[in-house]
């Protein structure tokens, strides 16, 4: 029935952060994440055109330095929590490392956006931003 | 900084659903969608271990028909409705057509899973799957 891959990601924008180390980044958004730009390409400026300050969007971003072999993790990297199978955790190592990343809009300016609450070090490819559904908890 | 791409998102699994016709099929999963079998690939069985009926997961889907040029849309599909940048809406076409689908496991059999409330269409490869952090809403 469907058409045949591959299926390839084109960044469309890209997370400048003063995170820098995968691993002293905080596992996920809330835990204490410094606020952060993310600037889009040019070609996709006509669809960033709704985005507003002080509302929350989903980031899903392409988490470029992951395992994609890894298949079961210790949660949160702590070798005393038992072993779990990838797709029940939000570990970065997975076979397609697609991040998905609750952040606040708190500035907008031209083709950068900054955001409250994301984890992505800098660097971190942005593959989409869709709306949040409900106003309460999405992620 | 980063690596650079392409990223090329490979399937873990497949949608079998009812639903063949896009344009037929519900904008949102809670509005009205059959249930649907999701078809792991064996490759990636061990990261399916840790599932469990009754709990809802974040499928990720690639919409392999959507349009990926399109970077304004009247929501859902409606004339009548003021365009907007396809990064304030849900639309499937976007330049990274990744769909986001908050579903609840129904039951597990090997490879095979069945799930409540996904609006995607037969034959839509799946690319992750994730724990929602909350239990309320997530969509």
């Amino acid at each position: 029935m469907s058409t045949e891959g591959p299926y390839v990601l084109q960044p469309i924008g890209w997370v400048e952060s003063p995170l820098v180390d995968r691993d002293a980044a905080p596992k996920q958004g809330i835990e204490g994440s410094p606020d952060a730009w993310v600037v889009f390409e040019p070609a996709v400026a006509e669809g960033l055109r709704d985005l507003e300050v002080g509302t929350e969007v989903l980031l899903l971003t392409w988490l470029d330095r992951a395992d994609r072999d890894v298949l079961a993790v210790h949660p949160r990297d702590d070798p005393a929590s038992p072993e779990r199978g990838v797709f029940s955790t939000r570990s970065a190592d997975r076979p397609n490392p697609v991040g998905l990343h609750r952040v606040e809009i708190v500035q907008i300016d031209g083709l950068s956006v900054r955001v409250r609450n994301l984890e992505a070090v800098d660097g971190t490819p942005i593959v989409d931003v869709k709306p949040v559904l409900d106003r309460v908890l999405d992620r």
